[in-house]
């Protein structure tokens, strides 16, 4: 092998490297299998008339949102294809929310994913959320170029050993 | 067909909804075949210590910055697959590029996607930044699961009808 | 949230809504893992001329039927690729069987998918002879564009806190 | 190789098939680029309380139609990775509509394709037909698992050599 | 059904015909939930300059060599999609590792991947190391077309009822 | 940006770096659009008994060898999905042959892909070839586990700027 270890130090922290620096997916055979679940949000930041746009058709058909929301739970399925180091996962339940916020001129975009399984489903989540967004964008950048994508985070986690993180929402 | 119109006010300045209001794929049968390229950036903000992690891997081989830019491009050719009414395309050139930046503990990245074809490319270089930056969470979220992901954004955009956008990178 | 609850009665009876009317991937995390079988079919009807060259291919190698049958076989294995709210699912078996029949001039097809888990297969066994429908058509379209797909539907359901449904193959 | 030729008559007729009777992917490299489009139709056929649900929750907010819609038009876009034989195509528009008829107690679908490209749509509109009908009975079947698909056949086809088929709708 | 029983002979040995000699997915319904582990292997053999200049970008980023072990786990995690029999598999664990030997001019590639499941993942072992090939043969095609892929093979598979094969590396 | 260029040396002869080291996909929106077309071979090796047991099922229905054709030929569809820095294509012809050759106890394949674009498509060939392989091994491993994948390599590519490589079969 061509490549030397980058010592202890460098890679320590990180679980997706073994000891030699390399990129690996995680073991997890010996994980227990619990229930986990995830929930991520972001928000699209957009103009004012944008927003009024997609209150007005979301009053009545609520398109842009429900476009969004199914982008966001069949991106939730397709993570494993797009995270390179993320394991193949049989997701018991993806949940996408969006709402409108006049005040922040924001779609605020949530995402819950749960699995019975030995690896957690933060990805999932994250990744619902960053599709959910990005479609969004998508049907409306022909008003708006000038939108953007933020505050993608996670909210809260639970299940398995590193245990929990955040308040459940 | 049960669906009431909307009017023309409502969907007006939306391409990706018919007369009626129901979401399509807009129609580029007619549109001419020119360059189109777009570059979009955004970020990964994180701990100091974590982009520091990074940045010491980084400086040797640069491990968790390669993977998510090699996500990136892949995610990139996936875009028909995740954006419900985006167009399948033959992407002549996919870039990206991750930077960090210790004075605002943030990981940058830019895409840059180019075709020769009857529609913009901003949604895939746009998915480009997101999954690179979801890769980026990924392979450091054992270390900080309080990451964000922000500043999604279109930098430029050339070609087509619509004209050119922001400024060439 | 833009969207108003629709009430109780119009989504009441659809699992794939939630209390909103919003479309949910369904939450099968507390459901029990039990044997899961579904059997569908479906068929192929054409002019007995085309049928005939089916089947006089098929005497010899069956290659409609047989790149019909893998056509549908790698199908199931897409179907939470293709349908929004389908969970993804490690299907421990696939079958598909087509037979011609000359007197009603079809293409019979049927599929029965098997998975130990915590939802039905239904969905994979019509998405299977939906696929292996599709392929006869296209190996067959230069002859007889007048072909059509008809009587897709679930024979027989086993598994699974709804019980049985129809009459076991 | 192993086969045996089986004569000029079996594989006369069908183009996806070799002088030897063997499975191919026509070659289409000497096809003009043209204008192609399809147009293909179906219907998904249920109780009438099973429609009626559907349609008090369409005249809201029409999530059934939608979602199918939405799924039919991504379903468009995976012909060729579901239909062994079919060419990968850049498509230029892909449009899916869904009504109800509560005379025939039927959902009825119809999709147009267009390409300018070297081969014909009728795959991509019969596909999304397809796929959406499958997602009507996906988000239906908690309440109706009778619901059968049927009478999913071509309307109409124009461009490439073999000319036009069917009537433009 | 058109196709003759081919006998009990012809199609004895293999799992994946059943007795009428039609391709199946093996139905692995009833097997046993073990640790299954396979490692497989492969070379790319090359001209020595070649490899001079993997090696010599390899000391410094081994980027050729990242790049491949990347595509090579993602690969893995496409198997189902890729080999038509395969069952869908939730793998817990894939190591791809590629070393470079100037004695022999060549990459020599190995993978192992990991499942507590129904079935075996050699399959999933050896489309890794096949992938990671095809990727080296990729990156370097500009400055030597003549590469050669070989020695794909397993090296060692353990758990299930078909008991273990080969050396543990 | 971290990485410190590896001087034009190194990254020189692989057009896969660009000047700083970092793996790109190679632009080729200024290329014409020519005919390219590429053949790629290889070889399952194997007991003699086993190739016995496809022939003898290949007389009859070629089961083994036209399920690995067809995989072959999707799989030939899927490959910018697999290798990260391929382009998106579409190939307007592919085909895959297989056949067996009792003297070496091998099973040989050839693909041969067509494209009127802009970049060379050797490795839709390499992968068609690959995929079909390792679906000849999938059908076989139950009764052979030692059979070996070799001679994996380029015999013909032509058009594009590179000119061409080998001789047409």
């Amino acid at each position: 092998m061509m490549e030397k270890p980058t010592g202890g130090e460098a890679a320590a922290g990180f679980t997706h490297f073994d000891a030699e620096g390399r990129a690996v997916m995680v073991d997890v055979s010996d994980k227990d299998i619990t229930e986990r679940t995830a929930t991520a949000r972001g928000s699209v930041f957009m103009r004012p008339e944008t927003l009024a746009l997609i209150m007005s058709g979301g009053l009545k058909k609520g398109d842009v949102l429900s476009v969004a929301r199914l982008a966001g739970i069949m991106g939730a399925k397709r993570t494993p294809d797009l995270i390179p180091l993320c394991h193949p996962l049989a997701l018991t339940s993806v949940k996408v929310d969006l709402t409108c916020d006049p005040e922040r001129n924001a779609v605020d975009i949530t995402s819950t994913c749960k699995l019975k399984g030995r690896t957690g489903v933060e990805m999932e989540a994250l990744t619902a959320v960053s599709v959910a967004a990005l479609t969004v964008y998508d049907m409306c950048k022909a008003v708006d170029r000038g939108m953007t994508i933020g505050d993608v985070s996670l909210l809260h986690k639970a299940g398995g050993k590193s245990g929990d993180y955040g308040t459940a929402p």
